[in-house]
């Protein structure tokens, strides 16, 4: 282990490399900071409507930031694909609205370009992470990246594939864990909270955790949030949806609104506990 | 995953089967009601000066029970294999004179009785959760037993192996959460706190998480045992060792009592949030 | 990696611990030496009639050995637990009338005594491969072993099993390839070959490989026996069942008695490329 | 398991969706056809003086296409990375000189076309199977595509990545497995040849193995090339590189010219008794 340390010191990414914690500044939104950022919304951007109803109730509840997918990276070639750049318009039409920096994931590098006009954050999701072609143009973007750790990716890989953004001279760069593939049948992934926990300890970004994807399960959603929250992530991405029975992708582990709206009074003291605010 | 709830639901220990949560009393400490009952100690007993050092500190600073393997499953037949009956007498005396109820672990069908005779709860490890023999034996005898999951075990055939035990007479069962193996290379195992949180969910067993087998990392120990709180676990069971650089096994997970001290500070406000008290 | 070929080095399973390859010799059917020895026979004995049918036919088409299972490790309470010593007995018998040695599984060191009154070789399950309180006392009888692999051992974790049996004194152990616990779902474990093919690099002891375990897929069986035999394994371990839709358990994987017929056919040509016979 | 196959049967990639099996011709060298196709060559194109050697002496011991990485995938931002488009005109050139068809990998969409002009088939990597844009860009292009499986990726997931290229409308694709992630220290990963009988059964399209990176271990690549093939497989890929201990990746793994001529004396007999012919 303590090899694996050495050579994460060397990296850019490490804790020591600079003086103080990095912070992310997304369009007003610091991720990093005192305050816990909780980003909500529906997994897929379906309709402005619904959008808009997720947006106005996630808002109130508490979320500081907007996700929604325009371009989905989905298993099967027959599965609903994505709006794609109707969705990002959609995407940032409401967000501008609402007041709420918006997220979305950029799945190749010829749409860094489209996405990076929409977005105030760009992710790269779980099946691109060793994607390093994308990651090196994103090291010469001006926008931050949030950037989920491989399905089966060690905390290594996951650091290394940062290094690969911060070395391109981009080091707006969110760490987010959101669950390892493994063989257990209840939950779609197992979530690894000592990855969030090591890449707290090793290096000065941030790091948020996904819940919904991390699980896959809406009942689990709630106690791995706050488990997260003390295990010291600086936020969450949690998939909300008005009618999660109609979802076209990821329903089954969507919180309706008023169910995230408990979630949000239910970590609010653990953020307090642990010295961070979440609104 | 509807099939497997449906599964579960038939099974003794599903939540529905019982009018109430099941609480676990041990020589008058109660694992699964206000209480978080944590468990501390060192991987192994080696000498009953160290024990009683331990045993003295980690009381002082909240522990409730406390663990110290005589039988140890090593990996290798020339590691340390533990003290045996010796280590048994040892622990039960320790645990007598500081009025701590005393936990070890059962290797072998055979060793029962004589586990029995000291040990006020009976450990079965994460490499012996199929041992479907043992476990039958488990269910027959007149003293609560604390059941690891095992390293690749699944949520359900963790359940299923204390349906064994419940099956046989004995309710008198806690779970204890305590890694999976995966391919990261940082940590000792990967834990899988979203697997406490459904025992939780599913069954009316007490919980409880080892941190310290659950990531093999002394300094993931306190991150991770906050987070199973948070998640709601109703326990902990953590490696404490007045010399950890000199342990015969686990040294590098292990924490000093000062370290511990300060773990059981930390958790404190957590267990509060929850409506737990820790003392 | 050479830490650990340094560690395995020093062991005595290490091929150069010895001047020969160990041949195991179950009452005159030798594991380990010209031919591939193929054990048949169904997953548990279920009926004294269809054991004898099953014998009669795999006999006849080349099976080197009998197999059943009379204790069998059920990962639910409520499955069928086998015929205990009543399986024994039929096994012993059906073996003694058709001349072939036999082979069942001990899961619990007490029931080493009665187990091996009636078995010509002893089955440690994958199950019980940490259980080293069993390994132990396997090490200090006087009838072969065959020592499966843990669903998630690793091949050092394996062969160090494979130690606690020859350090008490047992040299006569076969080491067994059944497929480790992977996230794939279309087959039951993935069977790893390249362990077995690392086991007869690293060992002076036979190995021999189970395709049915290791794929729990009929039609797999057989291009997995076959690349078993190509990557240098001693043998075989099959399970064959005569009505394989109405078998207690593993009727998914069984193959009939045809079945296993074509398989002897097309495993035999290989054998010979490899310098082997199959008969 | 029956749902996994009703699911795969109504795809374009499922057996019964044609009358024969799919052939994939690159340049004159058949894919999936009588001959097992052995590709060979090191990790990356280094200089052009040990291509030209590699590839004399592979196409001397009888393998019939030419692989050399120009675009490498690295984990770390800081490890060579590859000779990029030099690279490519490098391979082509000793391809040509050789009259042996040429394999390499592409990363990225973008690069598709310079891939294109310079490769025969185009390699999809284990990193790059879940880059759903890459996939769907590939289904447009007149080259034959050799897709390797994720190393997490489930079959069903591998087959579903095959089944963009070929909705796209190409349908000249080649299935590779080349290992899976798991726990196991000693090789790199855990090569998985039931996936490559499996796709062997339900698919018309031919699959390959690659034992290189599928073991990581040299000693192991003759071993698993021989059981690849006596599981059906119809190539495989091969790593070769004149001076290993120099190579400036994967030396480890990859063969001598003269290791290799014994592979290929090694595998000639198994794939007669296959009915194939190995030159």
């Amino acid at each position: 282990m303590n090899s694996l340390a050495e050579k994460i010191n060397k990296m850019l990414v490490a804790k020591d490399s600079q003086d103080s914690l990095t912070q992310v500044n997304v369009k007003g939104c610091v991720i990093g900071g005192e305050q816990i950022v909780v980003i909500a919304g529906p997994c897929a951007i379906e309709s402005e409507d619904w959008l808009k109803e997720t947006a106005f109730k996630v808002r109130g509840a508490g979320a500081a930031m907007l996700r929604g997918g325009a371009f989905k990276p989905r298993t099967s070639p027959y599965s609903f694909q994505g709006l794609g750049e109707e969705g990002l318009i959609t995407l940032a039409k409401i967000g501008e609205a609402m007041n709420m920096p918006v997220i979305t994931e950029v799945m190749d590098s010829e749409d860094i370009p489209v996405v990076s006009e929409y977005s105030d954050i760009l992710q790269v999701g779980a099946r691109n992470m060793h994607n390093f072609s994308l990651l090196k143009k994103l090291g010469q973007i001006d926008k931050p990246v949030l950037l989920k750790r491989g399905m089966a990716a060690t905390v290594e890989e996951w650091l290394l594939a940062a290094e690969y953004i911060l070395a391109g001279g981009n080091n707006q760069v969110v760490l987010c864990e959101r669950g390892t593939r493994s063989a257990e049948k209840w939950t779609r992934n197992t979530l690894d909270l000592s990855a969030a926990a090591l890449a707290k300890e090793l290096t000065h970004l941030p790091v948020i955790v996904d819940p919904s994807h991390g699980t896959g399960v809406r009942s689990l959603v709630a106690p791995m949030a706050k488990a997260a929250i003390a295990a010291g992530a600086d936020g969450l991405i949690v998939e909300v949806h008005p009618h999660p029975e109609r979802a076209l992708s990821d329903g089954e582990q969507s919180l309706t609104p008023r169910q995230f709206s408990i979630l949000m009074r239910e970590i609010e003291p653990i953020g307090k506990v642990m010295g961070r605010r979440v609104r």
